[in-house]
């Protein structure tokens, strides 16, 4: 829990930084993910100790490999943030509100999935959970719009194309920390019922725009 | 070795899709992914069972968590093959070849070292494991300049920004599969020397080109 809050609010903080274009906060969070590595570490070395000391069984060993799969996707949940940090640092052009702020439309689900799925894993809720790793199309559904419209920005106006680029691949981010949420809601569901969710995730991606005769591209 | 093997034939193959734009070829690697994540979830549990039952120590601990950490990198390259994959099929415009040579700058160096990493796991090549883990600035710097060439041409010609926002993704995944070939190679250097590489890899990112006032954009 003390790994996930700290992956949480440095999340939060790296798209504070990116919609303020905030250097300084940037480079904190990224100062930060080594901290965050450092946890993971720790709770791997603990958890896999414990399973050698103690031979733990059910409920117990599901414990523990639980520990080490949440553990694994926030420290990618982390690396993903810093990822968007970098990307803040390197954006040192003006940046037009109008393609900054449409990427809230991915974060704020992201951001609100993520703290449902850490409340889930404090409470053992594995119908929070269940819930979270239904919802994960919503954030799937607006990185495909979002990337829509950036590219059409691009074709729009060469001038945006760097920075439609930069936010390409921040909105792509957050898409994937949705994904490493989900997969904590499936490792909170199993730990807490021993049952795995299978069957493919529902997915909210329309991606078909990508097929290029569908842009509305010059002539 | 055996899921090495899988996830390094499909990652070519994946490149092969690619270059051929072959999308019978792609959604059989898509297919294939599953496979590889059934391996990935045996490995694991066959490990941690192991550990629970037998108690090792030293050596016999650090075969059985690198084991358990070198399939986790190997699943997550599949996953980025798969990525791929499915950009293939998204990729139903013609595309020229000068947008689609450029990529194996970036493939080639990845699958040679993917191919290296998985001999020195095979042979407990601590110094090839090394030597890996030092080289993966190449496919890094090579990922820069194809970005680079990339935006250039979606500056000079707004059709092909569709087709290089794809190539853009295809060459940050294949950086990717060069971060968690460097990982593994850490993971084999530590069960065979019990020593782990510390500091910052070296890297051979020159990211300054992002910065839009050095793309020569149209007035």
């Amino acid at each position: 829990m003390q790994m996930g809050r700290l992956v949480r609010q440095t999340t939060a903080e790296a798209l504070a930084a990116l919609a303020r274009r905030d250097a300084d906060l940037a480079r904190k969070q990224i100062e930060r993910d080594r901290t965050i590595d450092v946890i993971h570490r720790r709770i791997e070395t603990k958890a896999i100790e414990t399973i050698a000391r103690r031979q733990p069984v059910a409920v117990d060993l599901r414990e523990l490999v639980g520990a080490v799969r949440i553990a694994n996707d926030l420290e990618r949940i982390g690396d993903l943030a810093k990822s968007i940090c970098k990307r803040v640092l390197l954006m040192d052009a003006p940046v037009h509100p109008d393609l900054l702020q449409p990427i809230t439309r991915v974060s704020t689900p992201a951001m609100r999935q993520l703290g449902l799925v850490l409340e889930s894993y404090a409470d053992r809720d594995s119908g929070q959970a269940l819930s979270v790793w239904s919802s994960d199309k919503q954030i799937d559904a607006a990185h495909a719009a979002l990337l829509r419209e950036l590219l059409t920005h691009m074709v729009e106006d060469p001038r945006n194309i760097v920075v439609c680029a930069h936010l390409l691949f921040c909105s792509k981010n957050l898409e994937r920390i949705g994904d490493h949420t989900t997969n904590i809601a499936e490792s909170v569901h199993y730990l807490v019922t021993g049952q795995r969710l299978d069957g493919e995730r529902p997915r909210g991606e329309d991606l078909s725009f990508w097929r290029a005769p569908s842009l509305d591209l010059p002539a």
